[in-house]
């Protein structure tokens, strides 16, 4: 059985999050039905990141098996047709290696976190960033980001619901920038806990209002206690921007 | 009567366009309601750019007056509440001079337009970008472009609805870059004719299909008919980023 890899764009406003549930409209369901459509087939989806509701994916990575061969960019276009009108679309599609696993192969995740920091809400971007009215100290939080960087255990961000067996974790990369009015936080690393970036950008967050400094980061990552960190950035503003493999 | 400009955002996709019309919502009877609301005043409001419909704004200007003395950030603040659930926001609130007019006072109007030039459809841009399937060369849409500079007559690229008075326009400034998958097209004057920036576009994307060369677009410009130029690329790509005075 031919095994195929596909790189997916979504805006995930809504659904619950890319993985199949009973509660409402998954990433994967969609990916599914339409797989079903043109197929005739019903192959199981596996995805790279497991996006929570309202997370986006510029870049989020999918494989699955068909019995038949297909020509790769057949697949993609059919498989555009079929995820109409759903904001999901497939960027890349390609046949590959029989051990590819979308997440179990996957080197490096790349995310990005966009908060839109002035007094005004967003009108363009409502379901894109997190907007913090108080002005934050971008080079404050990106300094205090390094010292989350590297091999550390992660249990202080670490959702409740995270099924991950271990939290130690190792971070390549938390970087903080600004651009106008936006604050940009990037994050790399070969895996992440459930909600670990979201509960970095909260964390760091306060650290940019003023109200943490870099040793109390330092002091809530050695606690291994989630309830040590800040609270959790909401959805919106996170979009896995690509997987590397 | 203190005069004040303000600095707006929308999303233009739910509107008719900046002026009030007829036949559907627009952005200034938005914002001219909200200044009903808190004020108890109807004052007329003036844009500096007639964006039409589906077309955005980073930074339109507006000015209007009133008969009572405001804070300009109780201004803001005020619009802000009552312009929900519009997708409409006021960035900045001042007092400004008795002889400053949002329209009559610009001394240049920035666009951008962007193009999304990859074989899948957007699924995070939907309403923000024009979808080019065909790889388009920006470089030489860039070069073609720089023949459109300058002082001409652009009857070539105006309207059949345009109230300009005359057709010669300076255009100060026409560029073409490309970041990733998006083309850029970067536009700046004193002022421009209706659907001129969306008529150059939809003319340079010919350049950028290898359909057109530079030196037809020269032709068409010379040729004071808009039949000579292409077509008017869609709405949504256009965003008004700011006006200068």
């Amino acid at each position: 059985m031919p095994r195929y890899r596909v790189t997916l764009e979504y805006d995930g406003s809504p659904f619950v999050g890319w993985q199949r549930q009973e509660n409402g409209p998954s990433v994967q369901q969609a990916l599914e039905t339409a797989l079903a459509k043109f197929t005739g087939e019903a192959p199981a989806t596996f995805g790279a990141g497991r996006t929570d509701a309202g997370v986006h994916a510029a870049g989020q990575v999918a494989h699955f098996d068909l019995a038949r061969a297909w020509d790769p960019v057949r697949i993609r276009e059919a498989l555009n047709f079929h995820l109409q009108p759903d904001p999901i679309v497939v960027i890349d599609a390609a046949e590959t290696a029989a051990d590819f696993h979308a997440r179990l192969s996957a080197t490096r995740r790349r995310y990005r976190y966009r908060i839109l920091n002035r007094r005004s809400p967003p009108a363009l971007d409502r379901d894109r960033v997190w907007h913090v009215r108080e002005p934050l100290d971008h080079a404050a939080m990106d300094e205090a980001a390094r010292t989350l960087v590297g091999h550390h255990d992660f249990t202080s961000f670490r959702a409740a619901s995270c099924q991950a067996k271990s939290p130690v974790k190792t971070l390549d990369l938390l970087e903080v920038g600004r651009d106008g009015d936006e604050i940009l936080v990037r994050a790399a690393a070969r895996s992440f806990l459930h909600h670990q970036v979201r509960n970095m950008v909260g964390t760091l967050a306060l650290v940019g209002e003023g109200k943490w400094t870099r040793g109390e980061v330092e002091r809530a990552l050695a606690a291994r206690d989630r309830s040590a960190a800040g609270p959790t950035a909401p959805a919106q503003g996170l979009c896995l921007l690509g997987v590397d493999y």
